[in-house]
């Protein structure tokens, strides 16, 4: 049984803490949100004590939205936790950041004595409460070890990427540019069905049965089918997400005009006041210009 | 046992005519090329005779490249196959083309006395090969039930999409602008693995195992890793048909940025010299771009 801080007690981060709990570890979850924080302690959490010292992880796990609140969180002067780390400990940081931040962050670490595991996860909210995540995680050997507990209870896979932390960002970023461009291709192509006058639910089941499918189009294309898009995933991810494939792939000097053509539809989702939806609602920025009418609206 | 004329006897073309012949039928194959004729006359295949009243047939299956040739294969003046077919015939049109001229088609064909159905096709030559077609379908309840017997053999699945030529052309257009997309996208992820140093294999088991995958991506990225352009289905392709979804969609007044970035993707492919490669080669665009090594070259 290891003593461990979940950071970050979103759809994610929220499931992740449950079943740790179910295996049996002492899990302590922090958010910024009271509601969430509520909403873990009513299914047999800790709150963190108000002696950060008093917690004593071996590991945290820290699951926040981006790089800021993964250094604010492990870094911070005042409040970050790697202040109150015993040698040896590690950290698990699953946000999805660059991978040079997350070589920053394994070098910090290294410096106070810490394990860094860079391991982003893949696989959304029901695979995260059932322990059934993708885990694409970089670090060294000791960190792995260390982490060993907390990687079995939440995953399903756990796929080593290297000796050193960034590779694990990189392959989730790979993922994150497939990811993003096919949902935007799917609010692309429903548009072109509707304005061809094809009934929505046989594409969805042709396309679905055809080379032109992906798992974005058969996951997110009968949210568009229900009108329904209350947030799974939110579009306020994609700008972030597919900024840091765009920025690194800058570095390297490498046109993404695919993953540049899905940004800019999820910043004009956001920006139509739709940051807050499930991404499925890009095909609203479709149905827009043109003029056409998705179910349940119009 | 119904007398059949295939038109086309390419990959996909000649597939279907030796499913057909397979199947008990007396078909008739005609090609501009005399290669693809011979192969299939060494598979038990006829040539058309030199007078085409002859051959009488009660199907024409169309498989060639695109609208033009098409219109010249049923209406051509001199070798226009319409003019030598008996009333209540049936054309099955398979070439990818735009709605409004499977329209104009199936017009000219009732105006001939022929019933028309407007029936692309999917899956690939492995699939045309076994007879397990995917048909997105659309034409008049005599025109199916014409077609019945070739259905039954080239297909695994027939969709029905409607009783008026056109559904079938835009549900393949649909199709066909997720899997452009997704094969552009499946090149530049690559390209991106490589160039954050990911290791190719790794990303491709990965990356099929994850929210980013899609049908194009696990069919197309091996042959990346493999370094094997040998064409299976050809860049050529894609401009022609990214360009049939970026004309309905501009007479539809809506834009399509992902299918449009494609498409600029496969046209700088063809135009390095790649047009008659497999369209896995549009991963090379990227490479050179960036001055990026990709397996089995540089």
């Amino acid at each position: 049984m290891a003593r461990i801080v979940v950071v970050g007690l979103g759809s994610m981060g929220l499931g992740m803490a449950r079943v740790l709990v179910g295996a049996g570890h002492e899990v302590f979850g922090q958010d910024i949100s009271a509601e969430r924080l509520d909403a873990f302690l009513a299914s047999g959490g800790k709150a963190v004590p108000d002696n950060r010292a008093d917690a004593a992880p071996d590991v945290i796990v820290c699951v926040v939205l981006n790089a800021q609140q993964t250094e604010e969180v492990l870094f911070d002067p005042e409040s970050g936790w790697a202040g109150h780390m015993a040698p040896g400990s590690v950290i698990v940081s699953c946000a999805t950041v660059p991978p040079g931040f997350a070589c920053e962050m394994e070098d910090r670490a290294t410096r106070a004595g810490l394990l860094y595991l860079d391991a982003p996860i893949s696989g959304g909210a029901a695979k995260a409460a059932k322990g059934a995540l993708s885990v694409m995680a970089s670090g060294s050997e000791a960190a792995f070890a260390k982490a060993a507990g907390v990687l079995d209870a939440v995953a399903e896979t756990v796929h080593n990427l290297g000796p050193k932390a960034g590779m694990g960002s990189a392959m989730k970023s790979v993922n994150q540019l497939l990811a993003g461009v096919h949902i935007a291709a799917m609010g692309e192509a429903l548009a072109l069905a509707v304005s061809q006058n094809l009934d929505l639910r046989q594409v969805v089941e042709v396309v679905s049965a055809s080379a032109g499918t992906s798992w974005m189009f058969e996951n997110r294309a009968p949210h568009v089918l229900d009108g329904d898009y209350t947030p799974r995933s939110s579009v306020s991810i994609w700008p972030k997400d597919l900024g840091i494939v765009s920025d690194i792939a800058g570095g390297a000097g490498l046109p993404v005009p695919m993953a540049r053509a899905a940004l800019e539809q999820f910043k004009a989702a956001a920006m139509a006041g739709d940051a807050q939806a499930d991404d499925a609602a890009v095909t609203r920025v479709y149905a827009r210009a043109a003029g056409l009418s998705l179910p349940g609206e119009g």
